[in-house]
């Protein structure tokens, strides 16, 4: 069947593509009972307040409230022996926010993690691939 | 501090132990666009129905609805090349559901990739929770 007029003017997320490829992702978690003391959502956020040097500008990178990444950068902290993240009082920019030695090592070991298992995995995970449709 | 009769008498999953053993979970999905075609739920309820060999048990067994469950079986047989759930017609049980070949073997490379990522990445994962507060 030809792709009609009415497909290409579907509305974005809609899916323009038919099938569209698939894409494997390796997610970890570290819970403590019910709570997720470490994830994939803040790591990202730590990694954005690394780049921006900011919770307020990470925050809205991110699509996220402020008050919503203090929180999360609140739980990383106290689930830490050591915090991730320190304010960095006054200079010249009046402030801002930093990773400290610790929050560096816990993004590094966390996304050496992700790589590292897709790489162990990845015979499994071509065979895997291969009982999808196309 | 002793624990007090009125930590005792907390309601379950309110939280016993002050700080519960951290635990780490591998999740993998396979997407798709913005749709999951493989991931831990899908997963577990194969298994189950596996085991209780009909869906309408299994969905109970998780806690799902039947809809909530056809729904999910019907996606993953969409997604593959050929259906991981076949019906059971007639017999003395008179019907229920079955794994085909290609189903456990979905199941079986799913856990498979799942513990040797673990495995993989166990020095770095005792990295990680050394990082963890106690």
């Amino acid at each position: 069947m030809k792709e009609s007029s009415l497909t290409r003017k579907a509305p974005i997320g809609a899916g323009v593509a038919r099938v569209p490829r698939p894409v494997v992702r390796f997610r970890m978690r570290v819970t403590r009972g019910d709570a997720i003391a470490i994830g994939p959502g803040k790591i990202a956020l730590l990694e954005t307040i690394h780049q921006t040097r900011s919770i307020t500008a990470a925050a809205k990178a991110i699509g996220m409230s402020y008050r919503r990444a203090w929180i999360l950068v609140d739980d990383v902290n106290s689930a830490l022996k050591r915090p991730a993240v320190a304010s960095l009082v006054g200079g010249e920019t009046g402030g801002g926010s930093t990773l400290t030695e610790v929050g560096l090592e816990l993004v590094a070991v966390y996304r050496r993690i992700e790589a590292n298992a897709e790489k162990a995995c990845a015979a499994d995970i071509k065979r895997m691939l291969s009982l999808l449709a196309k």
